[in-house]
C-alpha cells in the first residue's frame, strides 16, 4: 500500500510496467476529492493497492488508454480489467473484494443511503464554483447556496439521530461524500457549518476515523494547491513532495 | 397491474389509500422517461405494481410527503417505505425482488454497464435543452452536440460487438438509456442516428423488445403531450385519455 506520496506521472513519463498479480492499481491525484472517495475505500477494506499519481495539469497520453476522459480516480488490475468514475470504482471494491461491506446488505437500507447521497450531489459543483471565484468575484451568494445545502444534510442526521449518514458508525455514504467536508477549512468556509451542529459533530467524527482522519490534508497546503492548480501550473500536483 | 393509463391525480386530490400488501405502488406520469425506467424494470421482472399517475403540473400537497423533491418516479410498498431517484428506484427492484436480474452478478460486469451508463447521461440535458427550444430557437448546435454523444454510444456497442448494451441480451443499462431514445421520434430528431447504424439496430431491437416494446407512446401522442407540458398546461400530463 505505497505510492501515495509518489511524484505524479506527467507528458513524456513511461506507461508504468503491468500490475503485480494480488494488487490492485489506483491511478489518483493527491489533492482530487473524486480520487479520495476511492481511496478510502480501499483503505477501508484493507485492499492490497499501489498507487500511481497522474499530473493532471499535464497528462500523459498514455493515461487517456486507461480512461478516454483523461480523470482520475481509475482502477486497474493485474488481469487488465479497468475501472473508472469514483462512484462506480467504490461500488466496484465494495462488491468485488471481501471484508467489511460498506453498502448495507439490505437493499431498502442502500436505496435510503444512496437517497442521502443524492442529497449531497449539488455540494461538489457549488464547492467548484467557489474555488474558482473566490479570488476575483463576490462569493455570497454561492455560500449563501452551500449554507442551504448543508441544511439539508444537517436535517437528515437530525432525522436519523445518527452519528453518521448510515448510522452509528462510517459507512459508504459517509466516504462518498466527505472528500468535499475536508476541505472547507482549506477554502475558509467552516462557518458555513456554524448553523449545522449535527453536521459539524460528523465532521469531528470524520476526523477522527482512523480511515479518513490520516488521508486529511492540511489547510495550507491545500490552499497552496489551488492557487498552483488555478493558474494551471504543472507544479500543482507535486505540491509539498 | 393496473393503472398505467388512468388519469393522474392534482391538487386538491385525496391522498391514495394503503399500498395493499403483496403490491409496490409506484407514483408516475405517462410521459416522464425517467418513470419510464422503473416502469420497465417493474415489467421486465414482472413484479406485481399498481401506478398512481401524478399531475406534474398541478401537484398534490400530499405527494411532497411521498418525495420532498415532488419529482416521479417513486416507488411505495405495504410498509410504507418510499424510494424515489429513478436509478436508485431501478437498482432496488433488482435487488429486492427475485427474477432475472438485470444488472450483471458479475462486479467487473456491472461495473462495466455503469460506465456505459455513465457515457450516456450527457444525453437526458441535451434532449431537454432541444424540447425547450425546438421551436423557438436555432437548435443545430444542439443536434449536433447529441450527434456526437450518440457516436461515442456507437463506438461502445461497436467495440462490443452485440445487440444491447450489456450483452445479447436487454439488461439495466439498456432500460435505463432507453426512455430518451424511444422519444426521438416524437422530437423528430431520428436524422441523428443517420451516422450511427448500430445504435440504430439496437433502437429497433428495443422497439421488439416485450418490455420496452409496449410501452412506446405514438410520436405525435408525444408531441402533443410536449406542446401542453411547455404551455404549463393542467391537462398536459392527461393527453389522450
Amino acid at each position: 500500500m505505497s505510492g501515495d506520496s509518489t511524484k505524479s506521472l506527467g507528458k513524456g513519463s513511461s506507461p508504468p510496467g503491468p500490475v503485480p498479480e494480488g494488487v490492485i492499481r489506483l491511478y489518483s491525484m493527491r489533492f482530487c476529492p473524486f480520487a479520495e472517495r476511492t481511496r478510502l475505500v480501499l483503505k477501508a477494506k484493507g485492499i492490497r493497492h499501489e498507487i500511481i499519481n497522474i499530473n493532471l495539469k499535464n497528462k500523459p497520453d498514455w493515461f487517456f488508454k486507461k480512461n478516454p476522459l483523461g480523470l482520475v480516480p481509475v482502477l486497474e488490475d493485474s488481469k487488465g480489467k479497468v475501472v473508472y468514475e469514483s462512484v462506480i470504482t467504490c461500488e466496484y471494491l465494495d462488491e468485488a473484494y471481501p471484508g467489511k461491506k460498506l453498502w448495507p446488505e439490505d437493499p431498502y437500507e442502500k436505496a435510503r443511503q444512496k437517497m442521502i447521497f443524492e442529497a449531497f450531489t449539488t455540494i461538489p459543483p457549488l464547492e467548484t464554483s467557489f474555488i474558482r471565484k473566490r479570488n476575483t468575484e463576490d462569493c455570497s451568494d454561492l455560500k449563501e447556496n452551500l449554507c442551504k445545502e448543508f441544511s439539508k444534510l444537517e436535517e437528515i442526521l437530525a432525522n436519523k439521530k445518527t452519528t453518521f449518514f448510515g448510522g452509528n458508525s462510517v459507512s459508504m455514504t459517509d466516504y462518498l461524500i466527505w472528500p468535499w467536508f475536508g476541505l472547507l477549512e482549506g477554502l475558509e468556509l467552516t462557518d458555513c457549518v456554524d448553523h449545522t451542529p449535527k453536521l459539524k459533530l460528523w465532521i469531528a467524527a470524520m476526523k477522527k476515523d482512523p480511515v479518513a482522519g490520516p488521508l486529511l490534508i492540511k489547510p495550507k497546503d491545500r490552499q497552496n494547491f489551488f492557487e498552483l492548480y488555478f493558474k494551471n501550473s504543472h507544479e500543482a500536483c507535486d505540491y509539498g513532495l
